[in-house]
């Protein structure tokens, strides 16, 4: 057969193809002659290619086999999965890098996990740290033999097995493969505070087209050599997507060079197909980095206090070239395979049922030589398995990739010492996340040992009102300061980058790897990382059924700039969204939480901050606003989700006509005001104002843990009377938590309804005003009153709205005096609008 | 008073302090001397400066000011506008850039759109659009005199007013300044297919930081110079944010270039504070940066056929380091100001109240002699107001920007002619996608003439099944190709990268200037870029409310790849959250189509693609599926929304027992089987299937326009029967959609509900099969049934789940003989599991 001859062209990282007659040739890489021009002695260099060889043997049986897993006959089809699923493509690149770490390991004693940027490659990693024997020991019934040999080709993306790609049961795993763009942000997050540990991370070149992955190459700007450990990132230029090129693996080298130094990286360049030569290459290429590492780590930690200003190290970087596949069949039915697209997936698609494809198959697996790689038991051959680094510095086994392990738990000041005092509600004003930001100011303080807190925000810290951070700690930056910059060191542990998707992703890395944090952001934006939330609110889901998993501190989200109050930035800042993708998460692992004030905000805040495995969702906006719990109130009423509050009702002790309910801070306000004119108006109306604190208490207890039950729901919003309910977010998020409640079509929400226009303050504060009319008018609609006197009311509230319109216009600053109605005592009157 | 002089680094974007006495310098950047260092004439560089100048007095006004607009009697308190709004801090620089690029498209009838990446700007923006005359055309109320400047002063994040960044009403806008990140993607996606068009985009340092941001420089590689436009990115380093350093700015010069030129750029530095040189400077830098863009494209273009492979041009991009905030106060109340965080919004905040503040805001507005630049009238003096564009030249008015005006429609094929041949329900099997994929490639060629068409997709066009484009369609690449690459041609208009942000965002410009096109990925990672799409739709909304905004093709949103069919890749690919996201927008933009199969898809699809100004969602898998409609009944069903399936149901003319509800492919699927399954156990209950494939549908006619009212809504689902219905996404969705129909809670809804677990195939066919069995139990648990009878059947489905589970793991592979219940013939019986 006449079939082209390839060709690798190290410059665009694919194989290309000459016009000339050649010969499949064999698909195994043989270390031909020995190569002493690197590192590796002859015979090191030959157990390395070996080791490379058992985990690509182990990579490929995976993919294919369900039976004959030690080629002890010849292959037949019956032998062959009969789904074929599994990413060859990228998979020899993570074992040859996997193996390579080890010797890494072993000569330094180094302390290293590895993260998969190509979480497809699973059946490569899994092949490794099967290799090393972590496996076995976390999974007993894949044993180090025959017989857990073909356990492991036959759980591999089959029934009652594991997914094909690097996931949560992969041991030493934190980062998932499924979503792309977040390998590098996840590593820098585990290196932070953890001086002694090195972070491989690789680095798919599809990935690295991703936004989030682009934009986290200048975490470097962020990782100071003195406390924090390494990345070492290794971006792999393979080629090819699922069907068309990279753009990074057609760049010139020089353009990929720069790109990577412009980020602060001095770059490595390993490029082949040559499995011998490349060998040499790599392991010289690891050696210097990791003697850089050492380098820069010893400077900066040799000169404690010396702030080395502008002077952010230049850490090492690897770009890899091989072919897509490599040591795959090179030519499939006349066409190209290794180095290009088709190597992506299942190289051999057909071969159960094509008898030449099943002979291609056979030909490639042989050519790797089982019988010297796994012993007569079907064991690991010892002068291979010996090269693994052991215990713990296994990759598979270290710590820091099941960071629950190391975890020391947050000493979280008593939440009393910041409340504030609430004598009666309604009439201290206050800032509610001032008070948060001294709570966790200390927060600070109390973990300054074990350096194991930290705050991610896209430099909105102060914006929000958390500023206390900043009387004991700084911005981090390990870039050039300058004087006048504003508490920024190299030492602060305040993560500042606009970057959504940067802060959140550091922040799972640190808490994957066993610490602690918080991501404060603005509510409008919540949603540009909405997708990492969702993908670690899957992995925690998953971990939790893993017993071998030991529980992370929660991912704890506080959003704030909320869309009731964002005055001057209008509709594209309005979006409340987040709620609801919370809200459709496993209740095992979600909590959505509206703290109304303060001091609400203090108790739940406790809560998260010692809270495992959930990712809370708190929102409260940052603005000044009314105060209505006592701190002991509020603690109260966080442990039951939602109380009645009977200083706002005119129902206490009896059954109401009707429910006011609210949840979240403005809709709570305006509520409150709403009560008041009713209460005015029409007293004759029995109302009991029900706030919620924990959105998910509202659902039943089989949905979620904090759920009520029916007899605690009923108590609070009766059984059949109507329910007018102003909520912090879209309305229909109350409808569908509501559906199998008693009668649900009584309760009518008032929620945020994409108002749109392009919102200006007055339009926010007209809104959020005449919210309380509506609600109010609502409520008379929704009560028994007589037909004419209903009207009578609704005409009159009518007017008021039109009042506040025609005042706010007139008099839009001072609007102290409107206050008036906050104030409990029936017996003070409003005086604006009256 | 002892304050300190400010000096600017050029090196870091910032004035730093040195200790020495100075006073407060004056704030308006006057020209001194003469310079002839550049491209600018000592009369031109005045002029300029003064119109610039102009600029700068106009956004501080706009800030500031509700009374004494042209500053013609001393400042006083009462002509403070209550409430100060704003961002001044990048004003000066984008009031620089619209200057002088006023000049270049004067001096070279340049055809140019402004984008503002740091949105914030607003009134720098809306102050040049005042200037060169637009503004007033478009709103005459805001005229070119005193009472339009007073106007234009007290409208700014006022009431009744306009939001303080660039917004839909900000007229030659096609980018909100709300969410950063997306102004060079936005940018490309204009200049694509517009061979005239030079974009402009300011990329501030902030935005910068972002993923989003970073993932869009290499756009390069998709732009061809023969027949698309320019994109001049300018990257204005202004040194800080809120109140951090900007990690850009903080690089060293050669970092920064070395980014860009890794990224393919050819970069240009403007670096100072002092305005004469920097006009200069910038002029000169400008008049290099589209000489060269001329030269680009006119080598490109003289050369057709020619593909410059590997030749992918070196565009040339600007740097611009001016201070924050420059032209302002440079000590506030002892702080420095000026070219620091303090700038960034309102740089005195207190000068309604503080007699000093008021003090200084008066010097610093006189210093840019108003006297000198608006006449007696009000008007912009003659001699600066001629420095502007003419007609559509202007930037605020260039069509481009408002793209309605320019867009060809549309030639859409007529889609029966990619019909699939259903001659009854359920016996072909299909791709159905694949029927979609034909008639893509027919709308390539239909349209060839305009090239107004492009296909956005990460990598995933092959994969999606819509293969048959690349019979007249490539891939784009403007890098290095090699012979063995797939489709892929510098001429390509398949849009192929591995960012859904890039990937939406190039969609988003290139519908914003008036083009057509489609964005399809996989349903599992949609959520990536759910902020932008959410962005996207309120842009839509606030257009649809602006008469001169004319209406663009919709957004259209194919997902494939979806949750019950993500057989290998598992629980972090399975999320229908975009569907949740979308039913949140209003009913004026949003759309949600369902299509259970292929006519479905493509009647639905000739709708999307003709229709404008909404966000079009699309869901249906790419396995093979069964067929349910032919092409009339599809039609039909699409015109309603949802329709009764008579030949699944055992009701016909009659009222039914139950309602089998279904929206999705594949619990479509599920539904006719356990409707088949149940007249085959409990042939007395009467069953009425119903397909929802527009899930708008089922709202009230008042929430969205394609709702349907009572009448039909009961004519469908009964008034008070039970319906039990299988949803694609989150079941949450239907409660929340179905609150206030009659009787909400008899809607028993089985929808996605993070089932979890490591999914393998295995779990998926289960799971899916389940479904069928679980529907029937729940429809005879909630029919009106004699209770044994009911538990029996109960039991007896319950077998059959455990059957399911048993028969699968068994024969996991060929189970194309369980297809046999699809026969509609009742006589049929199901053959495996039974």
């Amino acid at each position: 057969m006449n079939v082209p001859r390839f060709v690798f062209d190290p410059t665009v990282s694919s194989v290309v193809a000459a016009a000339e007659h050649a010969t499949t040739a064999p698909a195994a890489a043989a270390v031909a002659a020995p190569d002493t021009s690197g590192p590796l002695s002859a015979e090191q260099l030959r157990l390395l290619d070996r080791y490379w060889t058992a985990a690509n043997y182990l990579t490929v049986g995976q993919i294919f086999l369900q039976e004959n897993a030690l080629l002890r006959e010849p292959l037949r089809p019956e032998h062959i999965k009969p789904r074929l699923l599994g990413h060859w493509g990228t998979s020899p690149g993570q074992s040859l890098l996997y193996a390579h770490l080890n010797r890494i390991i072993v000569e330094r004693d180094a302390n290293v996990i590895f993260l998969a940027g190509p979480g497809h490659g699973g059946p490569a990693v899994v092949a490794n740290v099967y290799l090393e024997g972590t496996y076995s020991e976390i999974y007993p019934d894949v044993a180090r033999d025959a017989a857990g040999l073909r356990r492991l080709f036959r759980q591999f993306s089959t029934p009652g097995g594991i997914p094909s790609h690097v996931s949560v049961p992969t041991p030493g795993s934190i980062h998932e493969g499924g979503e792309l763009g977040y390998v590098l942000t996840h590593a820098f997050g585990a290196a932070f505070d953890n001086p002694d540990l090195v972070v491989a991370a690789v680095v798919g070149d599809g990935e690295a087209e991703t936004g989030p992955l682009e934009g986290s190459w200048k975490s470097t700007s962020f990782l100071n050599p003195a406390r924090d450990g390494a990345v070492l990132p290794i971006l792999h230029l393979n080629g090819y997507k699922i069907s068309g090129p990279t753009v990074l693996a057609r760049n010139s080298e020089d353009d990929v060079r720069a790109l990577l130094e412009g980020h602060g990286y001095d770059v490595h360049v390993v490029a082949g197909d040559e499995p011998v030569a490349l060998h040499q290459r790599l392991a010289a290429v690891l050696d210097t980095c990791f003697d850089r590492i050492q380098a820069i780590q010893r400077e900066a930690r040799g000169r404690p206090g010396h702030d080395a200003n502008g002077d952010r190290p230049c850490w090492p970087a690897i770009v890899l070239r091989t072919p897509k596949g490599w040591t795959g069949p090179k030519v499939v039915g006349g066409l190209p395979v290794e180095g290009t697209f088709r190597a992506h997936q299942v190289p051999l698609p057909h071969a159960k049922c094509d008898a030449a494809e099943l002979s291609l198959l056979e030909e490639w697996m042989r050519g790797y030589e089982p019988a010297s790689l796994f012993d007569e038991r079907g064991a690991f051959v010892q002068d291979l398995a010996r090269l693994a680094p052991t215990g713990e510095r296994r990759m598979g086994a270290n710590p820091h990739a099941n960071g629950g392990r190391l975890m020391v738990p947050l000493r979280v000041p008593d939440f009393r010492n910041y409340a504030v005092d609430v004598p009666r509600p309604a009439v201290v004003e206050r800032e509610s996340t001032r008070q948060l930001g001294e709570m966790l100011r200390d927060v600070f303080t109390e973990n300054r040992g074990a350096n194991n807190f930290r705050l991610f925000c896209p430099d909105e810290t102060n914006s929000s009102r958390l500023s206390a951070v900043f009387e004991v700690e700084n911005r981090c930056l390990t870039a050039r300061r300058i004087a006048i910059d504003d508490h920024v060191s190299a030492d602060g542990r305040v993560m500042e980058v606009l970057s959504e998707h940067l802060c959140e992703g550091w922040l799972e890395g640190y808490l994957l790897t066993g610490r602690h944090g918080m991501f404060v952001t603005y509510e409008s934006f919540a949603m540009v990382c909405a997708s990492m939330i969702v993908q670690h609110a899957k992995w925690l889901e998953e971990a939790g059924r893993l017993r071998w998993r030991a529980p992370i501190s929660s991912l704890n989200i506080l959003l704030t700039s909320t869309c009731w109050r964002n005055d001057h930035n209008g509709f594209s800042h309005q979006g409340p969204g987040l709620i609801d993708v919370m809200l459709s998460k496993r209740g095992s692992v979600s909590r959505i939480y509206l703290p109304p004030d303060g001091n609400s905000l203090l108790s739940v805040a406790d809560h998260c901050l010692r809270s495992h495995n959930y990712v809370n969702l708190i929102v409260i906006d940052k603005q000044p606003q009314l105060q209505w719990l006592s701190v002991d109130e509020a603690s109260e009423q966080a442990k039951r989700g939602a109380s009645a509050w009977d200083w706002a009702s005119n129902s206490v002790g009896a059954e109401p006509d009707l429910v006011l309910a609210c949840a979240g801070d403005t809709p709570t306000l305006e509520t409150v005001a709403a009560a008041w004119w009713l209460r005015r108006l029409a007293p004759e109306i029995r109302v009991r104002l029900v706030n919620v604190m924990d959105l998910m208490s509202l659902f039943a207890p089989s949905v979620h843990p904090h759920g009520m039950d029916d007899a605690r729901f009923t108590e609070l919003f009766t059984r059949d009377k109507p329910v007018v309910f102003a909520f912090h977010g879209y309305q229909y998020a109350v409808h569908q938590i509501v559906h199998r409640r008693p009668h649900p079509a009584r309760f009518h929400v008032r929620g945020f309804n994409e108002q749109g226009t392009t919102t200006t303050p007055f339009d926010m504060v007209v809104l959020n005003e005449m919210s309380r009319y509506h609600l109010a008018i609502l409520a008379v609609q929704h009560s028994s009153l007589p037909a004419a006197h209903a009207t009578e009311l609704v005409a009159e509230l009518t007017r008021r709205i039109a009042d506040a319109v025609r005042y706010t216009r007139d008099h839009f600053e001072d609007r102290a005096e409107e206050r008036d109605w906050m104030w409990t005592d029936e017996a003070t009157p409003p005086s604006k609008p009256s």
